[in-house]
């Protein structure tokens, strides 16, 4: 991101930037007044629109595609550009699960009657204005634009330049159901220039933007929260542990593991860190590395686990920090659960922290000691999923605390208003 | 605040700052395992201790009092600065209060489980380290210590310059309580320097710091989000309005007029607009202004207004904007319930709204079109409090849409964790 000049960005930029606060805040009044049905019809729409049009989104994901290449980006990157048929079903099949999810508007929360006969309720609404900055994924755009919808909220989508054709081409058919279910255009507004000083100015849309949702690298995230003066949920990185306890099943501890690292570890729930009890080390460390060095894991282990399995190389300070999203693995032998609860609070992320054991005391005091958005017991830190927890797609899995912790779905792009009814009550 | 240079505060402080971000954190894990006994002991000894001393406090508060009358400060700062024996008792009431609320930490917000038989918890636990930073007032010393202990926070505390030694005063006897229950001192922590580059630095402690809550001025609290990379809560000014509809009885809506405007005129729930529906402006303009007058407010009003209540003053473009905190009231006729919803949206702070109709319809129309905290109906916008709802002392009232809206109490000073339960399931 550009560097802000004092006196902010420059002007030109921070007047487009109000307009399009302007144009989401109207739309977002106008979605609100239109009711669920609409909404879901529209939701319908843009499932039927991507499906109808694959051939000409796939067609501009081409070009993207091909200046991508010219570009020498990485095959990672590339692939994660591409919008296969397959992807675009998915992205439809996306649309429709969420137009089948429940409304989250409306619910009540809470109601009571105060001892005056006041009558108040928690009800919750919409939050009203979404902005998301994503990188080059384009299937962001549908996904993100839907869950928008469904809640009520009018989208501000902001995706990488290299993906900006797919996403223009994916934003069109958003339009189009959009006018079919008449909701406002400006229900779900794309973005089309990739201009720094542009987002540095949309960040301090305050008046008119509600929330911002970064999804991407750490540095893209840090960014946004540095220059904005709206509130963020951030998404970082997940540095995830499983602690294999002595009181373990140990068949057990090895297959969750082996899950955790194994079945897809360029993920942020992957396990990036093995933490062993000393007492079961000599038995489990051998059996759990021969399985992992067979699927092609680089284990890196502390002084005592190389001990028991010489072939690992040798963890530095580095690797406890490390999100490697890859077939690598750092292995330390601790000293207890306390040892345990002490690694992951000093080099965790907060995101995914699992224990394995049949010890009840240690469950509960894992649980209430590690500050993790999820923690698992006895299961793989896989698992830790909007989809897994059966909320439907997710925004995100946020590393935030407030208003949103962890697998973020549909449901946490509410907020709620106080609604106090009386028949006259005055203060004394 | 201080402009900071570009490369940040100063290094001293920043380290300063960190290290008070490090011991909170300490104090909050060490809170955690302590459980909710300990806590509801401290808040009791804290009580108790604030009596003991009430003479001690008082003195130390004398001598900021005859330092801010040196200096010359407002007749309503000296008061808000002011311990009486009164307000001494109203602290300790109110520690004891918290301390019976039922404990937030630990309720179980949700439970379900999953085909493959993960259970599936969200548990609401602390949220971690709060900064709350407030100006003259010494009692939100305790207060928020109250609030934040309650709910298993370690606080840390920053008010102003002109409450130093009043605060100073008041926070040794929390920490007496603290160490009488066997917590740690740095449970709450008071910052002993009114310096803008520590409290920039503090700003900055997001790896240890969770949450910011800046109570005060629009000035104070714009900075503060400014500069915070840490997430605030936001608790801005009140331009709260009251509609009253055609089909509103009359005497109701004079009734709750005259309460939302003249029972406590200078706090942020009081009405400071009246919107008034043209076909009863003839019927009801002159009974409520004439009211209003004899009170001693002063009414400014539109043309329309001024046709039926000469006496006003004209209002301008700021009257619509103003936040008042005084008896001056800005009345407008409007053509209908949108109009009103429409003057609402356009100049309305977000905080607390009214409207005085018997039709189930505009109600309807009004709670959902009006984007406001609370939504008030047939009821004074003044109930817009945590005690009034219940909730027992508040640390603000939230003019953000996110994590926390409106009056906010203890629970809002905690988040959730997700908490899976399985027997060895794998994510396939």
């Amino acid at each position: 991101m550009s560097e802000a000049a004092p006196s902010g960005p420059p002007s030109d930029w921070t007047e487009k930037a109000r307009a399009i606060g302007d144009r989401a805040r109207r739309a977002a009044r106008r979605l609100q007044r239109a009711g669920p049905a609409a909404r879901t019809k529209a939701l319908r729409a843009m499932a039927g629109g991507l499906r109808d049009r694959a051939a000409a989104l796939r067609a501009d994901n081409q070009a993207d595609l091909a200046e991508a290449r010219d570009a020498g980006l990485s095959p990672a990157m590339i692939d994660r550009l591409t919008l296969s048929p397959e992807r675009i079903e998915k992205m439809a099949g996306s649309l429709v699960d969420v137009a089948d999810l429940r409304d989250p508007v409306g619910e009540v929360l809470e109601g009571y009657v105060r001892p005056n006969g006041l009558c108040i309720q928690r009800v919750r609404v919409p939050i009203g204005v979404v902005l998301t900055i994503y990188e080059s994924r384009p299937n962001v755009t549908s996904d993100v634009a839907g869950l928008c919808l469904k809640s009520g909220n009018a989208a501000v989508l902001r995706g990488g330049k290299e993906s900006l054709r797919s996403n223009l081409a994916i934003h069109r058919v958003l339009a189009e159901a959009l006018a079919a279910a008449d909701l406002p255009p400006d229900a779900v507004q794309m973005i089309d220039t990739p201009d720094r000083d542009l987002l540095a100015a949309l960040l301090r849309q305050d008046a008119t933007i509600d929330l911002v949702v970064p999804r991407g690298g750490e540095a893209l995230i840090r960014a946004v929260a540095e220059q904005a003066t709206i509130p963020v949920i951030k998404h970082y990185k997940g540095v995830c542990h499983v602690y294999v306890d002595d009181l373990a099943d140990l068949d057990m501890a090895e297959a969750v593991c082996f899950n955790a690292k194994v079945q897809r570890p360029g993920v942020c729930n992957a396990m990036e860190t093995l933490l062993v009890h000393a007492n079961v080390a000599a038995r489990f460390l051998p059996r759990i590395c021969r399985r992992l060095a067979e699927a092609g894991v680089e284990l890196r282990g502390c002084e005592r686990t190389r001990r028991l399995w010489p072939d690992a190389n040798p963890a530095d300070e580095d690797d406890w920090h490390a999100e490697y999203l890859d077939l690598v693995l750092a292995v330390r032998v601790v000293d207890g659960l306390e040892d345990a609860i002490e690694h992951i609070e000093t080099y965790g992320s907060r995101h995914t922290d699992a224990i394995i054991t049949e010890d009840v005391r240690r469950i509960r005091r894992f649980v209430e000691g590690v500050d993790s958005s999820s923690v698992m017991v006895n299961a793989s830190t896989r698992f830790s999923d909007g989809g897994e927890y059966g909320l439907g797609a997710e925004v995100g899995i946020s590393t935030d605390k407030l208003h949103a912790r962890g697998p973020m779905g549909c449901r946490d792009l509410t907020t709620y208003k106080w609604v106090v009814t009386g028949n006259g009550q005055l203060r004394t």
